[in-house]
């Protein structure tokens, strides 16, 4: 294992009781009928607890949308055909795709990071993201692991870099995205091999395929699988046999993120992937972890309940790039603004319920 | 009825099918795999529908926020001192109220209307919300009528003009809010009125009654119906015998925004009773409709099956104010910003799926 990722393993702590209960003492004098406000009180609570402050913040948001290649895509995994990752990688930078318009909406800003595209990006590209490729794309897992230990060491120790850049930056809150054609795949592998679930509870139709597509899709996981053995107790394994390059970079992210004390919103089913990984290699990672949404791909309501986390949002969306993230990205800033600003029954002059007693 | 009422009723139309299927076509098109922003779709595809435009804008966002008093506050139905309403909308004017922070951030501004609260407001408050009040409070429904038909109109109509006046104030998308301590009670009675179910069905523990308090407020409730006997057929009667000003105003503003072709976010429980009203005279005002959320108050599931309406978010709230439309209205932006914003398969330069034969 890397010193980088070891060092940040050991040092992503829970966050603190102590920091929760003053956050929730707060949100109880609020002037609203006792926890009237659900899951919002309960995110401003997180939130409180992350930042360590009754007054958490959240400015200069971002989304980082991590981009990769699969060589399992030649499985024929994927309704679409393996140039679209590099395209998309062109329309971020365009402005024109939909996590644009939608980190926009956020007042967030997108950073696009190549981890694994199966192509030299142009320069006007370039210029624009940040190039962090580790290779040219994973090898097929179907036929052997889908990178190398190393490769996938770098992967994570790539997102934990760029998470502490971000922090650095003064980046109060972070959302995971991915693009790369064909990563429900592996995804769905890396959730088979932590939670033993078999190939077919796990595989969904990704962005389309049906009916013997599907079949084939599940046996390609299926063969993964059997293929490499991955270790679950080894996330490293894991990600090495049947992850990918920008499901590394997310792990990684999210690693650094809690390693910063950065929540960070956990996009839909891929980014999950690697959230799943994060959590493996250090559970209180989870504590700094937001979900956004609940995905439309079958797979995903595993991996929340395998994190433990309640999403945000269930808008039926099967996307990625970041999107269902960016939208609740929203919701978080609500939920800071609800405990930085809101007035006490005291401070705003009303009266209390009188339990009991109704008048 | 009255005059306004009858016209805006009369006017109020369906929206277009030929529009719904133009933004489909686009929304078809966008560089992502098909449906694959779920719900966001459906919404932008509503938005087009309803502003004849494939550029829907909602600029000048408006929570109007309607505050009323409720004689049935003397029957014990609220965890709530009624004193509590003037004390909220003075929270609402010193801007320290949920509703406040949270259409904050949607970037909204909040209009507080005196429907009938039960005291005079200083000339500090008037000063900041428009005064409207139709009486001091209704009176006790489970004696009798909570108004007569003429106040039932009057709240109606009030509603619409707000509407329209905002309308031709460059509003493009309104959201409705409610302030009113005990009207949970005439929202469940206006629930039950119009869709038979019982007392048992409708009501749920509002602001916080439980145990024996809410057995009560379920023998109030039934008893209202009981004495008032309100015909389901006949809306205004409904609202006359065992609704509020408040109530009657939202569904007036609902009226009026379908109206002017304005789309208007409900909010909750109360809010929806106002919706419920709407629809029941005008059925085609719910095409006008979005759903802000999913109120944790027990009968507003029904309410959403009778308005045939998909909540956009599930977060557990019971508050009112406006606080669950005002959240939602990031995601409306959202799905305008999709529409508007995101470029095609064609324009992006994307290679599209080939169904059937995955790559």
């Amino acid at each position: 294992m890397g010193k980088t990722l070891q060092a940040t393993i050991d040092g992503v702590e829970p966050v603190r009781r102590k920091w929760r209960e003053r956050a929730r003492e707060h949100l109880d004098n609020l002037a609203i009928p006792p926890g009237s406000l659900g899951d919002l009180l309960d995110l401003a609570e997180q939130l409180a607890a992350v930042k360590q402050s009754l007054k958490p913040s959240v400015r200069k948001k971002t989304v980082v949308t991590m981009a990769g290649d699969h060589g399992v895509t030649g499985e024929g995994v994927s309704a679409f055909p393996r140039e679209v990752t590099l395209q998309m990688v062109a329309n971020f930078v365009a402005g024109g795709a939909a996590i644009n318009v939608l980190a926009g909406v956020a007042g967030a800003r997108v950073l696009v990071v190549d981890m694994g595209v199966a192509a030299d990006l142009d320069n006007s590209i370039k210029e624009k993201i940040l190039s962090c490729k580790v290779d040219y794309g994973t090898r097929n897992m179907a036929a052997g692991p889908a990178m190398t230990r190393e490769q996938a060491v770098q992967s994570l120790e790539t997102g934990i870099e760029i998470a502490g850049r971000l922090a650095g930056e003064g980046v109060e809150l972070l959302a995971t995205g991915d693009m790369g054609i064909g990563n429900t795949t592996p995804s769905s592998a890396i959730l088979a091999a932590i939670t033993g679930r078999s190939a077919r509870e796990v595989t969904g139709r990704g962005t389309g395929v049906t009916g013997d597509d599907l079949e084939n899709k599940i046996r390609v996981i299926q063969k993964a699988l059997e293929v490499n053995n991955p270790d679950p107790k080894d996330p490293v394994d894991v990600l090495a046999k049947v992850g990918g390059f920008e499901i590394g970079g997310i792990a990684g992210l999210i690693l650094g993120a809690a390693y910063h004390r950065v929540p960070v919103v956990v996009d839909g089913f891929i980014s999950s992937a690697g959230a799943l990984l994060a959590k493996s290699l250090a559970p209180a990672s989870v504590d700094y972890m937001i979900a956004g949404h609940r995905s439309m791909e079958s797979g995903h309501r595993y991996m929340l309940e395998e994190l433990g986390l309640k999403p945000l949002l269930n808008l039926n969306l099967r996307l990625g790039e970041g999107t269902g993230a960016a939208l609740a990205m929203n919701l978080v800033e609500s939920a800071a603004q609800v405990i930085n600003k809101m007035l006490t029954f005291e401070d705003a002059g009303v009266s209390r319920n009188t339990p009991g007693a109704p008048a």
